[in-house]
């Protein structure tokens, strides 16, 4: 059975999926691993050791790129939280963490068994992580239990909102709560630095923002917290009991790996991007959409509140659906269908010729339906 | 970066790796589905939901296929033995597990903190299960806590055993002990009837036995079941905790979808391959070599006492290496590197003539070396 995905040569704006986007190599790999645990073809029983392919020196590579002690590839953000998560879990334990966070924090921490205290944000419009509210949300968290974690966003993907991390983690060391960033939407695309961020763990996703077919994504730690978190099973002494033995035990690895040159270089062009999508936010909004998120914006991912889409919705016989299927016509894909009030989308590696067809499009929108 | 997996053309006979090779569809449908997240492209929330691609009723067919009520993809058999664990998991909880187990299951009953007691096998040369075993394991689990779940391995990984599910089945019910089959090198291999064989759980690897990239997997639940391990989160009702919201949300699951019409159809070849195994078996014992596990054999799995190559090992300057450089020479891959006491490998869709030039390789070996 073949199924053609239909959507392939449209201009994709999908915030998921700008910087998931394959390379070339990436490609070739795909094919070339293709078949069922050929990675192990000569593993001595971790994955992270395999030479040949080279994964134990790429692994050493994310490392040195993320400047962060130990790495391990999971199969993505989210379990690289739980792995987290459950490695710190205690009888009454409680997390801390920023209400922008994905809803995969949330779930995490409710299959290790942590109650969750949210740092509320600074509401409409700009949505802002309020830096300050952990120290409140630590003493909430204290009444009810321990608090064994905190987690902030950065970027949230909800508004694509960069918090001053330094200021949390201040926060944090001073109670004694260790920090982890989730950085699904920003390794990749911008530098991260851990040592200098001074965060405990960071985790990212291949298939969001590292060029990786999914699901695959890596987790950094401290030395201190590895011993913990990679703990050895006691009967099977090189196996760590978190990652199971072996996590991405497959293809989406060595995507992860074929791009990693490609990443490692375009980190270096995030200015250029940042400035992309601070041009475009201003062309949409001169259609009379209005950016919610923070000003000045620092991150691709953009959110308007769309009124007028909205209002036409509520006439036209499609409701909502009417904009996708427009778009659709145009070959542009990543709003999601039924969407009016408010869209998200990102300009992530999109050329500025394509953004202006998405622009246009609107713009030709509105006007056939007489707004 | 590009990697050539130098070995591709060998032939192959890693018991990892010869059900999990992919047909032509599923090499296609990685290239078209590869990009990160493509899958997708228009969820409404949930990965077994998505119509475009069709994976909802490919869920359907695969629920169909083990005659189960319901199914998820996970990321490998090991994945779904957490889920299940973890759900069942309490304080003082044990798993009974049969000693031909994969490290995974005591990995995962470590991980979801339970204690294993363990059914012993019949020793050499058989390693048979003792499925009455499971009788004394369940009350010695009593004794120390409360037994959660059995576990039996159909067949293990390490002499291709397939004990006598039904017997197990009976003294486990009889005692209120659900029963988990790990059918990782069964199912796409040979028909599992969930129904028949009256289990709670299955779980199947995709990039085992089911000719998928990996990392990929199932599980099979009765519908009473699923209502714990299933459950949905507090918060996001239509997530479910135990899978993080979404599991295999990338480029594996299309190539299990892939392959399944082709599995469908294989799993009806089975008896022709039990009885290649057994024609192959019998072919490489006549050099001197014994096999370990069960007569007469019912799989392709085959595991062989080889003390020939044994003593060559010691005699030669490699060591135990000298066998994998003769294989290697010979273009035949799946011997792990440094083993000769005793050796593991499969037939399963390896061709008549591709063994018959395995077993004069292994011939020419001791020729070579005057055993």
């Amino acid at each position: 059975m073949f199924v053609e995905r239909k959507i392939k040569d449209f201009i994709n704006i999908d915030p998921l999926q700008t910087g998931g986007r394959l390379t070339e190599d990436a490609r070739r790999m795909l094919v070339e691993w293709g078949d069922g645990y050929s990675v192990c073809d000569f593993c001595q029983g971790n994955l992270h050791e395999i030479k040949k392919p080279p994964i134990a020196s790429f692994v050493e590579d994310l490392s040195e790129f993320l400047n962060c002690d130990v790495v391990r590839v999971t199969s993505g953000a989210r379990e690289g939280k739980f792995i987290v998560m459950h490695s710190l879990a205690r009888k009454d334990g409680v997390v801390v963490v920023d209400s922008n966070a994905h809803y995969t924090t949330y779930i995490s921490a409710e299959r290790a068994g942590l109650r969750v205290v949210e740092v509320q944000n600074s509401g409409y419009p700009e949505y802002r992580v309020v830096e300050e509210g952990y120290e409140n949300a630590i003493d909430e968290g204290e009444r009810i239990g321990e608090v064994v974690l905190a987690v902030l966003t950065y970027p949230d993907g909800n508004y694509g909102n960069l918090p001053d991390v330094k200021s949390v983690v201040e926060i944090c060391k001073d109670r004694g709560v260790p920090v982890l960033l989730n950085c699904a939407y920003s390794i990749g695309r911008m530098k991260i630095d851990f040592e200098k961020l001074g965060v405990d763990f960071v985790v990212g996703s291949g298939h969001k923002s590292m060029a990786s077919a999914g699901p695959v994504g890596i987790l950094g730690m401290s030395e201190e917290f590895s011993r913990l978190v990679l703990r050895r099973s006691d009967r099977f002494k090189d196996k760590e009991v978190e990652l199971l033995g072996c996590s991405v035990r497959g293809v989406p690895i060595m995507t992860l790996m074929a791009s990693f040159d490609h990443v490692r270089e375009r980190v270096k062009m995030w200015s250029r991007e940042v400035e992309k999508a601070r041009w475009f936010l201003k062309e949409f909004e001169s259609l009379g959409f209005e950016l919610l998120g923070e000003r000045p914006h620092k991150h691709d991912l953009l959110h308007f509140k769309t009124d007028k889409l909205y209002e036409i919705s509520r006439k036209v016989r499609r409701g909502g659906y009417f904009l996708y299927n427009e778009l659709k016509k145009r070959r542009i894909h990543g709003i999601k269908p039924g969407r009016t009030k408010s869209i998200k989308l990102s300009t992530y590696l999109v050329s500025k010729e394509d953004l202006r067809i998405v622009i246009e499009a609107f713009e030709d929108i509105l006007k056939k339906f007489d707004l």
